[in-house]
């Protein structure tokens, strides 16, 4: 059976190239980079020039890069980090209503720790409104965290205009770029952020690595607590592995990236098409142009979104419903409500996230099974029978 | 030139059967085990299955454990996961002086949050007297945390004797077993804990995967909040191909670790007569008989460890000088402070820790080698001649 998976956000296979580079660094380059001895510093200094790509990648200076274990890890460090060694300035932060679960539930650990949280309203597109961050921000607000793009709806926020309005009343700017890095130019002094979260899977990089940029000499609490690697920023042996993956990742994304953007737009662009002219009562969700460009969201009248997951993955077709990370937590996506989606059409949601492997048969493909699927599961459902009759 | 590697406490290469079974989770099943569809559950189900590998090497069951990214991740999870969820019961926990930086810092953290900190001194051999930990619980203990065996000296703590005291009292009882799993047997009833993190090291894994086990039903504040995996006890996409990495290290093991423990104990009774033989004025540190099979310490008079690391590595030996982590980061060890060695004598610190692929010719290399290496030392040393000529 034909395999065609369009779910790049939840995961991406690891490039051969980067598993290549890999390789070495389990069991012939295994030594600890914290001993003194050759072996040890060599591995130092293999890290050291992976955190120079990494940060060329995003336009950063190498000393900026702290090496997580994933996107959410970095998220974490950012939000409890800023937030612990900044408390003495003030106990208010904001974030988007609409962000990753990981920035979402740090800043609910702290409102345990009597932190006040303002959760900005989007809208109906998904985009934070500059004018309402100012009006949010306090006196004692250390800190602000609005996600670069958002995984479900495929928005790009205006973060520069966002962080511009944080810089002037000195306020830390935190984004998540999970969705991002990989997928459009990131750069960290165009947007003008303090802190910026990414992780490796929009790069075909392995799981279990991430990394936080970190504007020069901002103060941070540690996450995880322990010995001094990463500057004393994240403590544990180095995953020297998956840091070499990482930077083996970003070396290709720097290269491909103008021509991977432009092909995944110009697939989604078909595919959107496709669907609006064989598929009626859809509702494109998220910024009809102010999105990532291989990215597509559907709510689709009448039909649960798992269900057509789950029908279009007999078919070898692999696509998401809500976001990855909730899609076992949560029947109705928070996201969709905050955008205000209705909550019954908000079931009906469906996920296209392409990469640059994609290809046209694959487009023509889907729009050839998606439309069998969603007539076969409306045929089934009271709702679109009572809907129709009417 | 030949390579003797006695530093397996620090980094271990990862075993080729164990690479071999991780490879197929970078590219050909790279799914997100949060997704929905079948790709995303065979996942899952592969990931339960090493849960449940992992849990059989120390006698628990599946449920009752959490994959971390390192044992440093572990100890900073139990620690405040444990202190943050209890803190209503009290706000005092009791570590040993000798823990590792992980554990040591994140106690820190907790000092931070008005919590109070005791630190329970050790014997000469680093042993804990369970009479003193008894003394040292109070009405507002609430987690006490001693590791089971010190990487720098080797002694293996009577942990079964500590964590009757505390289950007797109601005290939750955490130990870092880092150090001891896959070095020697580690059950969790038999040392009757509630909670014990592991790395990959000691296990031939590779870096960026540890494990934290806790006693079912007991609460725990995340490290890293977000989404719902590990049952909702630590979020981010899971690193699957380390976690497979981990399961089959875990399985081989077990196999071999009857034998594993018997070679290594053979090898180093061996080391630690052939020094005494042939190097006068040397500390054995640590317990004399309780203490890791592969593990020999030593503190030599008169000259510097960091000195002796390197002049040793140009012969192609590698040994370790304090702990890992700690080795950038401080002059003298903490460790041997705590255990009575003169600052002078600390300075001279060799580790070595042995593996299953060391032999008894290499052995007799670093018999043949590192007494050249402290007369010439030695030879430079001021103190040494003051010493000599007396």
């Amino acid at each position: 059976m034909k395999t065609v998976y369009m779910d790049h956000a939840a995961a991406t296979p690891v490039r051969k190239q980067v598993v290549e580079a890999m390789l070495p660094y389990f069991d012939e380059h295994f030594g600890n980079p914290s001993t003194v001895y050759d072996m040890g510093s060599r591995i130092k200094h293999v890290i050291d020039e992976q955190r120079a790509t990494v940060a060329e990648l995003i336009g950063a200076k190498a000393g900026e890069i702290i090496f997580t274990s994933s996107g959410a890890e970095a998220n974490n460090l950012a939000i409890k980090g800023i937030g612990l060694a900044r408390q003495k300035k003030g106990k208010h932060i904001i974030i988007s209503a609409i962000e990753h679960h990981s920035v979402l539930n740090s800043a609910r650990f702290l409102e345990r720790m009597d932190f006040e949280v303002t959760f900005l309203q989007v809208d109906q597109h998904g985009l934070v409104d500059p004018e309402r961050l100012s009006r949010a921000i306090r006196p004692e607000t250390i800190l602000v965290s609005i996600m670069h793009a958002n995984n479900e709806i495929g928005t790009i926020e205006p973060i520069s205009d966002l962080s511009a309005i944080c810089r002037e009343k000195g306020v830390v700017f935190h984004t998540d770029a999970v969705a991002t890095v990989g997928n459009i130019p990131v750069d960290v002094n165009e947007l003008n952020v303090d802190l910026l979260s990414l992780s490796g899977v929009s790069l075909g990089a392995p799981k279990g690595i991430g990394a936080l940029y970190f504007r020069n000499n901002l103060r941070l609490m540690p996450l995880i607590h322990g010995g001094i690697q990463e500057s004393g920023r994240r403590a544990g042996t180095e995953n020297v592995p998956a840091i070499v993956g990482l930077g083996k990742a970003s070396e290709l994304a720097a290269q491909e990236l103008p021509h991977k953007a432009e092909h995944v737009k110009e697939l989604r662009d078909r595919l959107v098409t496709g669907v609006h002219g064989r598929i009626e009562q859809v509702k494109y969700t998220g910024h009809p142009e102010k999105r990532l460009p291989g990215h597509a969201s559907f709510c689709i009248e009448a039909i649960e979104g798992e269900a057509l997951v789950f029908m279009l993955s007999q078919k070898g077709i692999y696509v998401n419903t809500g976001s990855a990370c909730a899609s076992k937590a949560l029947k109705t996506s928070p996201v969709l409500v905050a955008i205000g989606v209705p909550p019954d059409l908000a079931q009906g949601s469906a996920v296209f996230t392409l990469n640059g492997t994609n290809t046209v048969d694959e487009i023509q493909y889907v729009l050839d099974q998606l439309p069998v699927a969603v007539e076969k599961l409306r045929s089934l459902s009271p709702i679109w029978r009572t809907k129709t009759a009417a």
